[in-house]
């Protein structure tokens, strides 16, 4: 089976796929796009993915799949990387739809502004408001992990790999863990798991 | 079987849920929580539900689930309202990860600060760029739909029912369909779903 995948190798949603695909021991055709450079605005690439985003998959009968978390979904069913109990698995979606509405938009969008395009405060006015909004979700998570070893059923899932994406690399978005230490031996957790493989490693 | 259900009435993700429940034939004991009036944010909600939001589902044995598209999951799973085959179920994902990270913050958030909080655009200065991420949204929605009746698989899903809920009420937002009539003829056939209800019947 040969699967395609459209990816950016700094951003932490491609990241998400490839670490989940790694990890299940699949093989993947990467095309790296160019986000910053408005690689998935082209018209070649919107008749691929009429969304306009990566990470997209493309599989094996031409199906094409957008939105990182639906990939991840896609994948992970039925294998170790899922929960099997219904409320457990329904506790896995509402953290995947929290990180891409109150995580990803502040800490990603954060990060973009500094690590990619290399703003500062000045040049970027919505910086102070990501980071607020950014720290609010930081403090949802450090709570969550306060008894936890992982998100949901005490077992590593795609919920971590999801969160774990920008969370590791918050510091580029200018974000500072010091004050959370139970995200930081979460992090220190996901980083343990078998076959991990670092953001630059695949 | 008893579930109680934090919403706000005119919150179109609580709304999501209340259809999907309606349409299920499920009963809900239904307490209105004021979102605009901050009521999410009191030390007694944040007691019940740590991420602070609405809708907030309070299942049979006291287990709390939070975000409207993962409660829709919960309820939805081995029901008409959800795809069988597997990779159409990761489209229902797709656009249900869609909905929340590229339709809701642009179209939901500018109808909020019209709609709930009065806003004019001079008295708040996002409007303009959420009316142009909203039209981008709603452009991509009518090109899925120009030779599609529902969202998913040619049948009515949780995708159409999430999708939905901030399009049929967007123009509270100021979005204008008038150029959407492939948009404008699905929200009619949602409409005409059995035991579809209005925002204000539930």
């Amino acid at each position: 089976m040969t699967l395609t995948l459209y990816s950016d190798q700094g951003s932490g949603n491609c990241y998400k796929v490839r670490l989940l695909m790694h990890q299940l021991g699949y093989d993947l055709d990467i095309i790296e796009v160019d986000v910053a450079g408005d690689g998935c605005r082209t018209p070649e690439f919107r008749a691929i993915n009429p969304l306009g985003k990566v990470p997209t998959m493309i599989l094996d009968e031409g199906m094409v799949l957008s939105e990182s978390n639906a990939i991840l979904l896609h994948f992970a069913d039925e294998t170790q990387y899922m929960p099997m109990d219904h409320f457990d698995k329904s506790l896995m979606f509402q953290w995947l739809f929290w990180e891409q509405y109150s995580h990803e938009p502040a800490i990603a969008v954060a990060r973009y502004a500094m690590h990619y395009l290399g703003k500062t405060e000045k040049e970027d006015p919505r910086l102070p408001q990501l980071w607020e909004k950014g720290y609010g979700a930081l403090d949802m998570m450090e709570n969550h992990l306060k008894d936890k070893t992982f998100f949901v059923a005490e077992r590593y899932s795609i919920a971590d790999i999801a969160l774990f994406a920008y969370t590791h690399v918050a510091y580029q978005g200018g974000f500072d863990l010091n004050n959370y230490p139970h995200v930081r031996a979460w992090i220190e957790r996901v980083k343990s798991q078998p076959r991990w493989k670092s953001m630059d490693e695949i």
